[in-house]
């Protein structure tokens, strides 16, 4: 059954290319994408499928396919937004929306979903199981369409979910799974330093707050490079740093902000309580006030062992694999990490290197480009595993 | 002839509120002061002087009076331009060009002086030396007009110079004087902090230039805490710190600028020297690059013994004049200092606290005012100096 | 085999306890153990083997045991150098010694393998391959003697080396295991700033060395926050800092120091680079002079996948072992990283908490104590391990 | 009468030497000074005064002279301890005393006070009002001997007083003076940082006190370049920073402390406080304990303007007098402080650099000396003013 699934994923890569160029042509930002929405659905309709849900939980749309024979519910996600990226690739298929652009690949996620799920419902008669397709909006912002679609069912009797991201940065033919955390919980702060104005020839008269933030970014490393176990991976950056006045005048306020990385929920609630704590004493000892705020991102991205162990067997029976490999983990975020928090399941990187490149623009750049064969390879390794896990 | 001088002074005083309103009605910026520069020419045309230099190193006005007697060549100035403000006092006689405003009182300096000369000129027969009365433009800017002006040969032939500034947070019927800096040098630097931008979560990969930045301006504090000794005054104020970027990108550059403010030039040049030393330190620790720019501005406005001291007799001869005491230094800056350099003389600050308030508003602020009849005052103080620096 | 292997450890273990005991008794410093040596030898002399090399590299020792079969030759480490401590256990078998103790547990692990070599030696009949039973004198301070006992030959013709430490804050039962790296590398550092003394209340007239060394540890926070890559573990810790002076002097001189901690050497170098970048920053931007040191210690403990996947397999197979757990690597130092860089193998720790104690106190404390039960289990594993690696 | 004063004084000049000579052999640590005083006393007794007073608020020694005609009471204070030094200075009338050494100058006052008083005493039916000759033990420590002295009543009844300091780094024949504050305050601080220590491996589990305690450092810069106002003068030095450790471990505590110095009491106090704010904040944010303990030390001398003014006429016509000149501030502490506090006065230093030396050594340098001339021209200067002020 393996060989005639893959044979009739090969049978459609031509049309996973059309629609993957088709969207790239039509991006649409996240929580805007009403059209990729509809477009997705209409699909479904037109091969027959009646188990379609809209509007789930925003512009979301949950899509059933049932096998034949008795199973487990397995969920596949793909996400369909775009970004805010003025597009220079100069191809053919180049977006035509002014300055929006699938420039993460977004657009080949659907695609390969799309023509899984038909492969799978041309198939379902041979199936064990039933198939959950989450098609998720709104996954470049936070909060982003994961948690909506969760909080409006999507996930109502799954056993297992998989989804991958097509990784331009890693070679073609290599599948990239860990278990435990793969990608960041990615976090928010900003700050603001309320000092005193005044003459910079008088600097006793004022509470100079570009000396006290300056004071405050130079504190902060020590989160990282003191209070965080050095076993665990933690990045604190500040992104910028607001003051703005005239070379003679000492700024009455400073407002700086930046973003904490982790991958486990108590290294991430020591940085967010230690940073405020080095935030209340910087401030106290300039005899100046301060506003703190922290805004929690996407949790950390975290595997189950068991089906991550079922991804690296199934991965290892594809011959477009030639590298089943442990990644690093990515201090980028996901919201995929909510899937993982109610159900079991994996998130992998796919290789999906552009050919004769060595050097491939990376994600949110304005030439971003994807190898396209990938979607291919994503697509018979999501499937394998979901009718693998079916079964079990 | 000091009570007929005194006299005459005070017969025009109306003469010399109705000059100052009419000039605070209508101010012009510094290097755009042609109406008020041909107000002034023609105010000594009608009085029929004609020894009238116009166009001095700009909108400069330069005139002679001579004596009948033989004497010292003493030159007097008042400065002519207005700032960038938008006049909030609600005076009748407001400014009547928006966003431009007497706001530091050289309305008065013009009009004081304008009404000495006519006296000076009424009363020449029994005059000894000669006077020159330096009408300078742009005072507010750096490069200002005083250099021009002594490029054009305004001091030619001068012995000594007079002047004084209307101070509105000193109350009417002081003169504070100064032997040496009485006004500070005022410098201006700014600095360019050249990292390596990336992505928040990778700072290995980059140079993170607002780190940098803060570093240094931390650092910085050392200049004048630890290298200057600590018997001179001397200030380094950073005034704005620019690194507009997404909270989660490090930024690739960062500009910060500020402002130096010494009394003596081997202190200022030590500073100078420091802080370049410091941005380079720290830009090595760091592994990035850097530009640093310093530009010195108006040097320390310097007086000399001799002129300081006549100052302080004559004032002690003037009804009006209650406290003739010495003057903190001010750390704000004042291109008198140029003349100072070329010529002896002195430079002062006369009285001019408005009645009736407990906390002025300063110089600079839309609410600006002064208490007009310390033109009076400065006349006299300035004109008794100028007749005695003649006599020597 | 394995059950009889097992059974006569058993009937051994009172000898074990003994060995041990003797030892703690009889404690000798890192290079001075002579007399342990001797005791080790005649041990072995006493068994009827006569394979044994004394004074390797120093006072190591090296036993060979040959099986009768052919198979792969084995290397076995222990090593048996006690601390400068004064014990405070209050045991009957206290240290004999002032101010020497077994506080690390070389103790155990040189009676582990006395007998599990005097067990091996009893089954050679049985064996295949070859044993060598490496005793390691000065592994507490760096360098150590595992290097000189590689330079004098201890691993000619070993195929693979296992060892094992008795780890007091792990509980008894429990093998824990990594592959990679597992202990860390320990460098260590000292930095002389050399500014300029002088009066307290002359700083300009100094280079005030206090001031230098404390910016210098606080740059040094940006080592590990900003420039080492966050999924990688390092640890730059300053352990002292001198500056003793009348509080009215600026010091002439700070000397502080302290240690580097990294898993990878790429990690050890870019740290060792970014120290001296950063005191030659620093000291650059305080125009003083400095000296820096930077010592090697131990590199880190990197275990082989393989014989790793081996020692959890026979983990598994003993009884008294309930938890074969990964371990976190430990940012401590071990010159068993020298054997690893040689031949392949794999080092991990044995639980060894004592019975009926919530804390124990760790290694190197005057309290220090294990299970000594954990003995037969390190005896069982090391040699079940080594058995099955001969025959591979 | 002057003329004949001088002269008088030219005579006993061998003698002034003569008494210098012995005391710098005979030195004696503050308030062990018995020898010392029972010296002085009698002096003063083989004169045939009578009104001495001894043990005044400890060793010290107040004697009067009654001048015949009416007039004001007239104090002039001369102290007589010595320091902690070794001498090596290899002059005839070295130090007999190990490790004691008049190397401040205590001598020659001491020397220069006897003489001028025998010469007033000598003149008494020709002087007017009273002579207060106040001989102060204990300068050299804080709280030295003048409190005491002033609490057990050496001022009672004075109108005013005049002491002066000869001074190595000034050339022979000057006199320099200053209104206002001429010394400053010297106050001591220690801070004590209690964070936990633990191992350098490890400092997620410590309070990093090297870390803090640098920060520390760092942060207290501030408080002299943007808390005081420039045109005051302020110095705070760290004078020792106490961490001795292992390498590898991290710092329970430090110990930090050094020196301020203010010339006015409201610097002084917002320095202070500004001091412990910014510890307070320090160890706030570092989540760590602090002890901090202020110390004030003498007060600044802070001399009167009619008694200064009268120093600098009559210094003007003592003919070896070449240069009367305004002092610059020292950063350095005296506690003729504290009489300036009851009395009108004035405190200046007495130009005393050894001949033919370009550089001389420092007062308290095991080399330190005095031109022995200085005594003389000091002796004249006390001694006019004090006529002067007296007839009044």
């Amino acid at each position: 059954m393996k060989e005639k699934f893959f044979e009739k994923l090969h049978q459609h890569y031509d049309e996973m290319v059309e629609i993957r160029r088709y969207l790239h042509q039509h991006p649409e930002l996240s929580f805007q994408e009403q059209k990729t929405a509809a477009y997705i659905a209409t699909y479904y309709a037109n091969l027959g499928i009646t188990d379609i849900r809209t509007d789930v939980g925003g512009n979301g749309i949950v899509v059933k396919i049932q096998g034949e024979r008795p199973g487990k519910t397995i969920a596949l996600r793909a996400d369909f937004d775009a970004l805010p990226i003025q597009e220079e690739t100069g191809l053919p298929f180049q977006s035509t929306t002014t300055g929006v652009m699938h420039a993460c690949g977004h657009d080949g996620h659907t695609a390969t979903l799309l023509v899984l799920a038909k492969v799978l419902f041309q198939m379902k008669d041979e199936l064990a199981g039933e198939y959950v397709l989450i098609h998720q909006h709104a996954e470049e912002v936070s909060p982003g369409g994961a948690k909506p679609m969760i909080d409006d069912g999507c996930l109502s009797g799954v056993d297992a979910i998989f989804g991958t991201h097509l990784w331009a940065t890693l070679p073609y033919g290599t599948v990239a799974y860990r278990k435990g955390p793969i990608m960041a919980a990615a976090d928010r702060f900003e700050i603001n330093i309320n000092g005193y104005g005044g003459h910079g020839a008088q600097p006793h008269k004022t509470k100079d707050s570009i000396t006290i933030a300056s004071q405050l970014v130079v504190n902060l490393q020590q989160i990282v490079s003191r209070r965080v176990n050095p076993i665990e991976s933690a990045v604190v950056s500040v992104g910028y740093f607001r003051a703005e006045n005239s070379f003679n005048v000492i700024a009455d306020q400073v407002t700086l902000g930046g973003t904490v990385r982790t991958f486990k929920p108590e290294v991430q609630e020591s940085i967010e309580r230690e940073l405020e704590r080095i935030v209340k004493g910087t401030c106290l000892a300039a005899d100046c006030n301060y506003e703190f705020h922290y805004y929690k991102g996407y949790p950390a991205v975290v595997n189950h062992d068991e089906e991550t162990d079922l991804l690296v067997q199934c991965a290892g029976k594809i011959q477009e694999i030639d590298f089943v490999e442990e990644s690093v983990p990515e201090m980028a975020g996901e919201d995929f990490a909510y899937y993982l928090k109610n159900v079991p399941g994996t998130f992998f990187f796919t290789g999906a290197k552009p050919e004769n490149v060595s050097a491939p623009f990376p994600h949110h750049h304005p030439k971003f480009d994807i190898n396209e064969k990938a979607m291919l390879t994503a697509a018979k390794t999501l499937g394998l595993v979901a009718l693998r896990a079916a079964e079990l």
